[in-house]
C-alpha cells in the first residue's frame, strides 16, 4: 500500500510532490525513492520529522506503530494520513487524535471505501433524503484467498478487514452511534487452524442508537475473486453497492452467460486510493476538515474491539459513548 | 405447437373446452384427444366444420394450408385462431380476412410475442407516451440450433421466423406502416448448404412511414440457447426487452459469474402461448376485436415477402400501401 | 392463502380434485366451494375428517390451530399439507409429527421458497458439489408495507415471516443443524408501536454445527415492493437468489435506467405455491417422502422460538439437539 | 479533444512530455501550454515541424485538415497520432499513409473504442477462438443530444460518429473486409431540418467477405445519456459490450429500481483516451506497429463514404478491394 500511495503522490496527483520515502528495511526506501523520483530516502522516521520540506506524511507501517507515528508526526507539525487501523486501542486512538488537535494538523484515516463511486452515491441518497432513515445495513468484504494462516495475527479479521465495513456502516448511517455489537467468527477456510485461534470468517451485528441494525461480514476466501458489497434499507428505499464486475462485457456461450469478476482490491479500489489522497491534499491545502477524521477511526476501532470481545465472551458487547 | 395449444384449451384455461382434435395422420388425433380428454378425434377438417358443438378452432397445420383452412372455418361459422404465417401470399391473406369478415367470425393471428410481459410493458410505455415517438427499433430471434438444413424450406427464415420480428416492430411502432425493406441473408451456420439456397442468418432493415427504422435479425443457431430480444429508442427514452435468463440465480465461481440461459421457446414463451389463447377466447366470448388481427398477419407477411424479394434482387423493396 | 390453494387443487393441477372447502365463518366455505366447483362446503373440520372421499387436506387456518388440526387429520387418516408454522411450540410440533407417523399419512410443511426456481437451482449447485461447503448464508424477506401494527401478534416476525428464512438457511446448508441463535429486533417502521412490543424489523444470526453462519433478515416495509433474496457463500463459490424484477423490460429515460420491481408475493411465488401442492399430491400418490417434512417444520420453529427468546434476553440462545 | 490529449501527455502518462501546443486561434495555444506546463506555444503548424525536440504529434484539428497535417508531419519526420477521420477521401487517406510509410514514422488512428475494456475483452474472446467465427455484429453510438443542427455538416453522422462503429465492426471481425454497405438515414431528432439535409439518425448494414453481417446504428439524441454498445454473435457464442452504468450503485424505491446512466463520452471513455496515447507512445518508443493503423483508418473511411453514397442513391454500395 505504501508504494501505491507513493506513486499516487509522485505521479497521479498534479498538486502533490513526493519529497521523501522512509522505510527501516535496508535499501527499501532508496529503491522506491529512486523509482518514484523522490529526492530523499530515510530509514528512520525521525529524519522525516526533521525534514522542513515535508508538509504532510502518509503512514502505511504495520498497525502497531500507527498511533506512535501519528503522535510523532503531529508533534513535528506534519499533517497525517494514516492507513487503518489508526490505533489498536482506544487510548492510543485518543492520544493520536489529541496530538493532532493540539498541533493543529490534519488527521485523515484511510477508509477508502467512502471514495468509491457506488458508496459515495449511496451516501448522496442519504444526504438528499431520498433513502430516508436507515433501518438495515449490510457491508461485506471477501478476499480472493491464498493467505498464509501462519501470518494472520489474532484480531486481523476485525482490526484490518472488517474495520472497513464498520466504517462503512457508520458512513451510511450518518450521525448515528454504534451501541451494541455481537460477533461470531470461525476458521472456515483453513479449518485446521481453528485450534490455533485463526478467525478467517466472521459475521458481526451492530446496533445503532437510531435503531438501525448493521451486519458486517467477512471471509478471507471467495473463489470468484475480490468481493466488496454493501446495502442500505432506509424508509425511502434501498441502495446496493458493489457489482464486482471486471468489465461490462458479457459472454454468452454453451454453458450460459458469463461475466468476469474482479480479482484484486486495486481493480475495485484503485481510483478510490487516489481519491482519498487527493482529498487529504485538499484538506491540507485549504484547512477544511478531512472527509474521514481521527474520530471516525476511533469509532470504527471501538466496534472492532467490541466484536473481538464478543467472540471471546460469546455475548453481545455494549459500546460506551465517548 | 398444436398439442401445446390443445393442452391449453383443455387444462390451462378455465373457460374453454377442447371438443375435438383433428389431424390427418392416422391415429394422431385419437391419441391426443384421449390424452387431453377431448370428446372427438377427426382426421378430416370437414368433420370439424360440421361439428355443431365447436365454436372456434385453433389452426396449427403446415403454413401452406393456413389460408384455405381459415376460409373453410369462416364459412362454417367458426371463429379462428391461426398460427403464423396466416397465409403465404398477400392474395391468400386477403381471402382469409375477407372470409372471416363476411362470416362475422373472429380471426386472430398467432403472434405470441405481443403477450410476453417484457414486450407488453414496452408497448405500455408507448401507449402512455413515456417512450415518445419511436426512432430506432430492433427485434432479434435466435434459435438454439440443431436444425436439419435439408428440411428448411426456402423462405423459412422470413415467413416462419422473422415474421414474429416484423410483427414486433409493427407492434412497437403503433400506427406506422412499413414502406421499404432491405434484407441480407446467408447460410452462415450450415455454410455447406449455401449453394442449395439455405438461408439460416438474416438482417432486415425496415423503414416506416413515420421515419422510424427497424432492424430485424435472425440466426438459426446461438450456442447459448434461445435468444429473443427487442429494443425501442424513442424520443422519450429506450425500452429493452428479453433478458434471456432461465432463473434469477447467479453463480459466482472460480471462472467468474454465471447466469443460466433459456434453451427453449417454451421456457421464454410458455405463458404467452397461454395468454394469446385466453385473449382469443375472450374475443370470441365478448365480440370485442382480437388483440392481433388478420390485418396484422397480412402486414407482417408483406414485410416478409419484401425481405425475401430483397435478398433475390439485392436491392431495397417498396411495400405498397393496401 | 386458503383460496389460492383451493384454486390450485381445483384448476391448476390436473391430477387433484377439490372435494370440499371448510371454514367456520358462516357462508365462507359455501361461497368458495361454489366458485371453485367443490362438491361440499363444511363449517366444521369434523365434517372433513368424516368425509370418505377426502384423501388429503390442505390446512391454512390461523397458526394456533395448526397442530391440533394436523393431529385430527392424521387420526382420520388424511394426508396433510399444513401452512407454516405447523405448530407454535416444539411439543405441539412433536405431537403433530408423531400423529402423522402413527397414522402413516404424509405431512408436508408449507415452505414454498424451496420450490422457487432460483432457490432450487442454488440447492442443485450444493447437491452437485459445485458450491462446496457452505460458509456464510443470507436470507432476506421484506414485505411491501401497509400492515396494521394493531394486528401484528407478538412473535409474528419470527413465527410467520422469518420462519421461511430459517427454513431456507437449513435448505441451503443440507444436513447441518442450527446450534445457536442471536436476534435483534425492533419497531423501525412503526416506531410509535415500539412501547407496545411491536417488532417489524429483525436480524437473526444462526450458527450451524458445520461452522456455517447464516443471517436472516426481515422488515415489514420496503418502499420498492416485495423483496425476497438469498445468498450462499460456499468453498466453491457463491449463489445469489431473487432478482426481484417484475419483468425483464428495462426503461432508460431522462432520469436513468429503470426496472420494475415485484410488488406482491404471488408475483414472486405464484408458481411455487402451485409447485408445492403438486409435490404434495405426488407424495400422496406415490408414497414417497414429501420434499418438506414435519421435521423440517419443527427445526425451523426451533430457530424461530430461539430468536424470540434471544430478543427477550438480549443474549444468544442455544438450540438443543432433538 | 485536443486539450484532453494534451493533459494526458503532460500529466497522465509518466513517459511522455508535452513539448508544445499549436493552435492557430490567437492566444489559445499559449493558454493551454501555460496550463499544462508545455514549454512552447505555436500558432503555425510549421513551427511544430521545425521543432527538433518534438518526436511525435497528436492531431486534433478539424477533419478537413487531417490528411494535410499528417503528410506534413511525416515529411518533418514526426510520428503521428491523428483523430478520426484521418482523411475525408480515400485518395487523401492513401497520401497520408504513403507519406508516413515513406518517412518511416508511426501513424496511429484515433479509434479509441478498441481500448475500452469491454471491447478489448470481446476481441480477446475472438483471438482465443472462444467466440468462434463472427456471424452477426452490432455497434451502436448514441449521443445525449443538445446538438445544434445548424452546425452539423453533411456526412457528419457517417464520417465523425459512425466511423467509430465501422472500425468497431472491423475490429470485431478480424481479417475480414467490408464488401457492401446499405444505409438509411434521416432527421428524426430535429425533423424540421430534414429538408435542409440533416441526418441525425442512421442504420447501416455492412456485409463482410467472410459472410458476417454488421449493423451500425447512430442517433444524435438519447434522452438517457451517452450510449455506446456492441454485440458479436459468433459460432461459439455472443459477446455484448457497453453496460452504460455510471456506477454500480442501484437505488430501489417506490417507483422501482433505478441505475444511473453515463452522460458523457469521458465518463465512458476517459481511460480509453489515455490508453490509446499510451499505446502510441509505446509504438513510437519500441518501433512496433501501432495497434490502429492508417490502413484501419482508410478501411473505416471507405465504409463511411459508401454509407453516405447509399443514402444518396437509395441502393447498396459495393466497396472495392484496395
Amino acid at each position: 500500500m505504501g508504494s501505491f500511495h507513493g506513486e499516487t503522490l509522485s505521479r497521479r496527483l498534479p498538486a502533490t510532490r513526493l519529497v521523501a520515502v522512509a522505510d527501516p528495511a535496508p535499501g527499501a526506501a532508496q529503491r522506491l525513492a529512486a523509482e518514484l523520483g523522490a529526492d530523499r530516502a530515510y530509514t528512520d522516521a525521525a529524519q522525516v520529522w526533521a525534514d522542513p520540506e515535508i508538509d504532510a506524511v502518509v503512514i502505511a507501517a504495520p498497525a502497531r506503530f500507527h498511533a506512535g507515528l501519528i503522535v510523532a508526526a503531529a508533534q513535528a507539525g506534519k499533517h497525517v494520513f494514516c492507513e487503518k487501523p489508526a490505533a489498536l486501542t482506544l487510548a492510543d486512538a485518543d492520544r493520536a487524535i489529541d496530538a493532532c488537535r493540539a498541533a493543529g494538523v490534519v488527521l485523515q484515516a484511510g477508509f477508502n471505501r467512502r471514495f468509491v463511486p457506488d458508496w459515495a452515491a449511496a451516501r448522496t441518497l442519504l444526504d438528499t433524503g431520498q433513502l430516508g432513515t436507515p433501518r438495515l445495513l449490510r457491508s461485506v468484504t471477501r478476499d480472493p484467498g491464498g493467505f498464509d494462516p501462519a501470518r494472520v495475527a489474532p484480531g486481523t479479521i476485525f482490526l484490518e478487514t472488517l474495520i472497513h465495513d464498520f466504517d462503512t456502516l457508520r458512513f451510511l448511517n450518518p450521525g448515528a452511534a454504534a451501541v451494541e455489537v455481537f460477533a461470531v467468527a470461525d476458521a472456515l477456510v483453513e479449518s485446521d487452524w481453528r485450534d490455533r485461534g485463526l478467525l478467517d470468517t466472521a459475521v458481526v451485528t451492530v446496533r445503532f442508537d437510531n435503531g438501525a441494525v448493521g451486519t458486517a461480514e467477512a471471509c478471507f476466501e471467495a473463489s470468484y475473486g475480490y468481493d466488496v458489497r454493501g446495502e442500505v434499507l432506509g424508509s425511502g428505499g434501498m441502495a446496493t453497492m458493489g457489482d464486482g464486475r471486471r468489465t461490462g462485457m458479457v459472454f454468452s456461450y454453451a454453458a450460459g452467460r458469463m461475466i468476469e469478476t474482479a480479482r484484486s482490491d486495486q481493480e475495485l479500489f484503485g481510483d478510490a486510493y487516489v481519491a482519498e489522497l487527493a482529498a487529504f491534499a485538499a484538506a491540507v491545502r485549504t484547512g477544511a476538515p478531512p472527509p474521514v477524521t481521527g474520530e471516525d477511526a476511533r469509532a470504527a476501532l471501538a466496534i472492532a474491539l467490541a466484536a473481538a470481545e464478543s467472540v471471546r465472551t460469546g455475548h453481545p458487547v455494549r459500546i460506551e459513548a465517548k
